[in-house]
């Protein structure tokens, strides 16, 4: 156990010195792994993410093959809706199926009341499984999918080209929407308090979807109320992450919502994101994932520019802006994480010399 | 023929003063029109973009149904790489497919140069025939796709997911896609002079693919050519319009380019562009083309937000963020028209108290 690299995570999320960036990647436990692959094979994704052995399983082989910094447990945002009583399936080259969408007021009532100890009781005993196996080797991060992005899926019944039903509802009916937000973000806070009841150590919130509003609805349908479930599920020591995909345009507003740390997708220019928000979060992100494509050497240079547009000083964790994608070649992972470890402490000495790494 | 509402257009481009902000939608000419689905049960949509006779005819659908402020031609991006020598198809339920897509650098030498008056003939025509049948009643925009999403379409061989292949040459062969853009961009150059010659009034540049790029390689591999196409096809008169959709992030770079006018998506807040750019360009834009899902008092509102967000005085250009999408009620994209129309002149009347509306 080596306790100095177990706090680099959380240390940055805190913006406190550190000796290095932290590095992780979204999607990390996932079907570029070969061994992701040969687990996947045998089980479909839905029993995967239900059984904690498997969860356990696949949640550590990123922390094992790539050393990177932090784990992040295997799950799904869409268990929050299954748990409400929607019908989920994932089907090969179409993604997730929500069957009978909400479409009408009376849908809303339909939806349950979420107990995360009864409904979604996997996803707890994974995590305290996931944590006896990593036995602090680096922090465990829970996640959960944004109100916004939830009810996306739940009123399309999946993915969308133009989102013409939730978008209905945004122009034509408004307060029916409101009524489904605080319904999921009541479920959203119960199942994050449960997350860090049970072990997680830091809570991402995916807002997938929120580049698809206006500017005056990201305010009042998304970021009001992931504001709100962080003000009830803050936690002393539990950072929270909210990553908004395609909000960039909104990078002044992110930091309203009081998160710990921003997640950047890759349009971000991090330079300008840290002169707008380095003083209220920390920054994660944001290379672009396709970057990983490219050779080695050229993701190195990739990662250069992605610090050297940081800067010095803490308050950073290297990430991708997305995803890393199923056809990346595993060893240009591998490639990603060791540029990070390895170029970035330059970037730290200044403070390490004059601050101390741990206090 | 209204001189004074056939100028509006024109006039706003260059910030001058108006008595009402004008008006058009991108994607006017479309299925949304019953007139238009009446002419594509007919002629499949190659047909229809290369016979002048039924250019003329959509073309001026919008603005003798809805009264629209502008006509844009009907044509299409992909015009260009076919005229370079790629095989061009739109498929029902794919969009358009280029065959034998560009993967190395051999393909790009066996690209064509582009004559328009010999290559692009039926574009010329059709802008001449369109002027003539609109007789000035309101002026005639000309277009074409932006060197970086015209390169995306022929990388690519369509749209895509991830642009796994365009990126790959992004990061790990920069100084193909910089030959690529070169021999694009003398296509455009050459296109837009000639297009401008046959008498279309205005310029659009289309940048749909702008968005998937990361903040480094927008300057390097759309803005750049953006800027150079507009420094050669400048012309005293002749408003020249950069809509890059998914650049909200990016905003203060826009102006960078040069345009008289920058289109904007919706999810960029009209107020913040109009401080951040305002004192260099017109704005065009920018309502949720899913708004007019809703119901016409919830357009007009809409509408009247979207005013209040620009402020008073000219400069603003109302359109949709994207096109008008092919389900939309043709009385609610009127019901937009009429919006702006009428809740527009408010905020002119203190400069035309105190400059003259024409001069």
């Amino acid at each position: 156990m080596n306790s100095d690299t177990s706090r680099l995570f959380i240390r940055a999320c805190f913006r406190q010195p550190v000796r290095r960036t932290p590095v992780w990647m979204m999607r990390q436990a996932g079907r570029y792994l070969p061994d992701y692959r040969a687990v996947r094979e045998k089980y479909d994704f839905i029993t995967m993410y239900k059984t904690p052995e498997l969860v356990t399983l696949v949640t550590l082989q990123p922390v094992e093959r790539l050393g990177v910094d932090a784990a992040i447990l295997f799950s799904d945002i869409l268990v929050i809706p299954e748990a409400m009583g929607m019908d989920l399936q994932f089907l090969e080259h179409r993604g997730p199926v929500l069957a009978r969408p909400i479409r009408e007021d009376g849908h809303i009532d339909a939806l349950k009341d979420v107990e995360p100890e009864v409904d979604l009781a996997f996803v707890l005993e994974s995590i305290r499984q996931v944590r006896r196996e990593l036995n602090d080797r680096v922090p465990l991060i829970g996640f959960s999918g944004a109100p916004w992005t939830l009810a996306t899926y739940m009123v399309e019944g999946g993915s969308s080209r133009h989102f013409g039903q939730i978008k209905r509802w945004r122009f034509a009916h408004p307060v029916g929407l409101h009524r489904l937000l605080e319904k999921i973000t009541r479920a959203v806070v119960a199942y994050c308090r449960a997350q860090i009841a049970a072990g997680a150590q830091a809570i991402q919130l995916f807002d997938s979807w929120a580049g698809i509003l206006d500017a005056t609805g990201f305010n009042e349908f998304a970021l009001n109320y992931v504001h709100r479930i962080i003000q009830q599920i803050r936690t002393p020591g539990v950072p929270i992450i909210y990553f908004a995909r395609g909000a960039g345009t909104w990078l002044s507003r992110l930091s309203r919502c009081g998160a710990d740390v921003i997640g950047l997708d890759w349009q971000v220019d991090l330079g300008l994101a840290r002169r707008v928000l380095g003083e209220k979060a920390a920054l994660q992100g944001n290379l672009d994932p396709t970057a990983l494509y490219a050779p080695p050497p050229v993701i190195r240079k990739q990662v250069r520019e992605m610090l050297r547009q940081y800067g010095p000083g803490s308050g950073h964790i290297a990430n991708l802006g997305h995803g890393i994608l199923p056809d990346v070649p595993v060893e240009h992972a591998r490639a990603f994480i060791e540029a990070v470890q390895t170029e970035s402490p330059v970037w730290h000495t200044q403070q390490t010399a004059t601050r101390p790494e741990e206090p």
